[in-house]
């Protein structure tokens, strides 16, 4: 078997944890098989690099930040390989530039397009574990990317699908996929399988546990995922296409505190400025996500949306930029609120489940600013405040704690 | 004018003295230079992670060792490329993949081969100041390695022997090369010039300036030297190849104290057996310094040399190994010794000098344990604790202070 296992910051964070992920990778590898080891930058190593680079400059250019994170993670390999040497078993640790990962030239938002198997099988055959950064990638200049958030998952995905991996395993602080996050929903029971889809949808509305560009390329692959502890040898969560254990019907129920509203107020109502809006934003990267469209006053309307609250700050600048050519009359933005969702296969033939939630959050008080459906998913804009008690609302009214 | 600057991690240890060489290479650059920058690890952040290492692994492997080294130099030029940004001059940061520095494959202790030019070149052509690591290249299997102490001196005369620079300038923590370390001897005085020859000897016995491998490269290729203070402006020493200004009879005196002291007993006297000797301490690229032979017990002979300290524990292994092959009795090594020497392409021609040598040091009580000299040095090994008290004695008996 060939395994990808990827450890993410908190796993490598210190000695004894290092030690701790080699042990488990050479087992694996003393059990005959080949192991692929992704890591991630040594525990808060990457805030430390940005506290160091907002003290030089105020807006340092992005080529250099990647430069400066892609070093987090040649650490965690670097020692990790020494540690698995310590234990007497040859290891190689190799960055993006030595496997080589191709990846776009969006620095600090790369996305990977190709990756070079030739080093890592030549590693492999010579039996050593071989020890990959995450995170980072290598544009057609020959400079440094990084992947953004959750980039590590992205990588061991990746490298899992390049190598035919039969296994992809990530390794983080929870031991598998819940109905919620068990750190506000005290009932939250962990799930034995969920599909790719759902993974998806609970990905991108702030579960955490995985990134949805990992659990995308994953589907598109068909690229075995399985979610684990590792504190732990509990079981974890497998995604995949199907799910072959009796459904439920919601899978769990996400929230996320990081998006940001923006209201675009008073443009012009003519066709065309919702696709001039988003086509700006689109441009700048900047991912919008729940989207309200609202008749205003004289003949204009309102365009309300959210982002993630790293992208506000760059989303409203762009916008006054283009402020001439969209037509609009002010900007408004708003940081204290929270998208809540509820995921799941089983919605697609059961009309009664939207209905379901929005009950439950009434019956809590909880008002709803804002709605997003898709097929296997309901998601409201609510007040930040109200989070966690709509949250735990949402799975009793579904039973998920069963 | 194209212009090397290469700055020691003293140089760039914290963010004051980072925008301090900043300011400086963005004055060369207004002026209408080509700026490329090279930059040592932070202060002793090598040291740091060093110490990560060996809290890992009591012997970490040297592949694995020089990835970690790397980052240290990755993170001042992606620092230093930022301030330059925040200064409003643009600049990039390269490391030895992005330049590409091919090396030779000896970890930790590798040579330059061969330096490709042409992204330098571009990216001075687009007028941003090329920010370069030092102390690191990577071999032909696209591992990194380093290239000992003093490496990242050579980095700066490599490239600017590669790009025939107009001028190479070593910033250091003194402002010049003077006629002894000013610290140990308070009336040394700073040379204007020096030759590339009394430099490399200078340099290969301690004076701790310059780096022998960058002084070879410096003199091979005819690269024109400045020795200057990162910390004030005054003019430097030059390295070159001829001494314009008036000669002393020497130029300097250096002390050594990392220098240790291996005496091997009771070898066999047979043709061949020094060759031997020093055969297998070259094949683990072991320099071996001053040397004496001496007639032993018995038909037998000693032979005591010095080597660098970092290197004893590796040396006496090596001989132990060995054992049978060379047929010695027993190895001492002693650490508390120090090589002191002279230095002056003036003592050519002056038969007197090593005895005045002699007679000062015999005048202060020294002992002398060994001797062993050049055309322009003689190196006497010492015990340490006379160290300093003979350096001065030396540098007063040749008037050097005037």
């Amino acid at each position: 078997m060939l395994i990808v296992k990827k450890f993410g910051g908190t796993s490598v964070a210190n000695k004894e944890r290092i030690f701790n992920v080699a042990r488990r990778c050479i087992e694996d590898y003393k059990n005959g098989n080949d192991v692929v080891v992704v890591l991630s930058a040594m525990g808060k190593y990457t805030d430390e690099l940005i506290a160091m680079a907002q003290d030089i400059s105020e807006k340092p250019p992005k080529r250099e930040m990647d430069m400066l994170f892609t070093i987090g993670e040649q650490m965690s390999v670097a020692l990790m390989s020494m540690a698995m040497d310590s234990l007497g078993v040859p290891a190689v640790s190799l960055n993006a530039f030595q496997v080589a990962m191709h990846t776009t030239s969006v620095y600090g938002n790369a996305r990977l397009k190709r990756i070079d198997t030739e080093r890592i099988r030549r590693e492999l055959d010579s039996r050593k574990i071989v020890v990959v950064t995450g995170f980072q990638g290598i544009d057609k200049y020959d400079d440094y990317t990084t992947l953004g958030r959750g980039g590590s998952d992205t990588t061991a995905v990746a490298l899992a699908a390049a190598l035919h991996a039969d296994a992809c395993e990530i390794y983080t602080d929870v031991d598998g996929v819940y109905t919620a996050d068990p750190r506000k929903v005290p009932s939250a029971r962990k799930l034995k399988e969920i599909t790719y889809d759902e993974m998806l949808d609970l990905a991108t509305l702030g579960a955490g546990v995985l990134h949805n560009r990992s659990v995308e390329m994953a589907k598109k692959y068909g690229v075995p995922l399985v979610v684990r502890s590792s504190l732990n040898t509990s079981e974890g969560t497998v995604v995949k296409e199907e799910v072959t254990v009796e459904r439920m019907l919601i899978s769990g129920v996400a929230l996320d505190t990081e998006a940001v509203r923006i209201a675009v107020i008073g443009l012009k109502d003519v066709p065309g400025v919702a696709f001039k809006l988003f086509d700006v934003l689109a441009k700048k990267n900047i991912n919008v996500d729940v989207i309200l469209q609202s008749i205003g006053r004289a003949g204009t309307k309102d365009i309300s949306f959210t982002v993630d609250g790293k992208d506000l700050d760059e989303a409203v600048a762009t916008l006054e930029e283009h402020q001439a050519r969209l037509g609009y009359k002010e900007i408004h933005s708003e940081r204290n609120v929270a998208k809540l969702s509820i995921v799941g296969a089983g919605m697609m033939s059961n009309p009664g489940v939207a209905a379901k939630m929005f009950e439950s959050l009434y019956n809590e008080g909880v008002n709803i600013n804002m709605i997003s459906t898709s097929e296997i998913r309901v998601t409201v804009l609510i007040n930040e405040k109200d989070g966690i008690r709509a949250m735990n609302a949402v799975h009793d009214a579904f039973n998920l704690a069963d």
